[in-house]
């Protein structure tokens, strides 16, 4: 079984079993996931970027829970909102395969280093 | 299979190809996932809850590419600092059952309905 | 003496006595700008927006440290681009002024309910 | 006149004249604060800190927007919330020159470099 569909399921049984469903609102759940998105930031944000690629163990255990929360997040909002978040990525990356052609995109500024549109 | 390793080193090739590594260090995808967050939390910002759940087609479809954004910047940090995150999830998911037992937690006040354990 | 130009000056010999201008880069300030303005959106992520126009004592006292935090990154950020503040806003509030004319804005739908032009 | 007081009654008119009070509940003011952060935090997601600190005009007076619209939703909220934005910056500042004795902290680890408090 895939793993996003299993761990989406089980946030599904972890919420019903708590009635959390009734916090659970797409405008909810982005606000959660921001949160966590910026606990991620705050460990970096004076860190040089050298130093921010060669964690220590403690702090990189922090980080990784940090990484699942907002994975936690995202499923369960994809899920709310009845997006199949592989297939979404899927698609998404083969947008940004026509929109950045290898060729056109090697190395360039630094406006163009972002897999995501703009949008 | 697994979908989170496949789409992994499909991002792997996919930066390879560009030579965008130099861009990718944990702090700048720190920084650009959060960014994509705030793009989702836009289309929320004026929206009651109850409208966030039901969201028009074309609203719907930008969601989706901003939930894929997240996820596509979540696997390459996950990736570019050696995290298994499905495994975290897996961790995440086990901590937050024994800090949240159902019994205790059942429908109760906003200080509990998180499935992050406020670190 | 202008209020914002007085904490300029007060958070310039602050980090001067610690030696931490050396931290401050615009890159890092922004990051824990958007850290501090999601510590705000945590008090709120679970609350009903009417919840929110209430908050208990105890919970305003910390919201407004939140506030003070994100106003004194502000600054700093202001101050280490040499951008006058008050002078921005003034002009972002006259742009603003021509872009939403009150006839046309007048309790218009989600989309026009910003301060902001998109920008 | 204090200039936030100032800014801070031009805002209360802009909405009224717009009937937006209605979408301006502090819950969703925080979401609107925050995207804006991130507009900021997009401006530098890819740049060295180094050349975060040498923005070329025309990037520079994009970013004086983005510290235009969190000034703005930071006062608006304030306002809804009743709290003194000003009165509140100084206290900070207070709690956090005893927190740091410059002694202690000057030029230290990464941990320490925060205006904050970390509430």
């Amino acid at each position: 079984m895939d793993s996003l569909e299993h761990i989406r399921n089980r946030l599904r049984e972890f919420a019903a079993a708590r009635d959390w469903d009734q916090f659970h609102s797409p405008k909810n759940l982005a606000m959660a996931l921001i949160v966590e998105a910026a606990e991620l930031v705050e460990h970096f944000q004076w860190l040089t970027e050298a130093q921010s690629a060669v964690l220590p163990p403690e702090k990189l255990a922090e980080v990784e829970q940090e990484l699942a929360d907002i994975q936690i997040y995202l499923i369960r909002l994809a899920d709310k909102l009845h997006i199949d978040l592989e297939q979404a990525v899927t698609r998404k990356i083969e947008l940004n395969e026509q929109k950045y052609p290898p060729e056109k995109s090697r190395g360039s500024a630094a406006k163009y280093a972002e897999f995501d549109d703009g949008d």
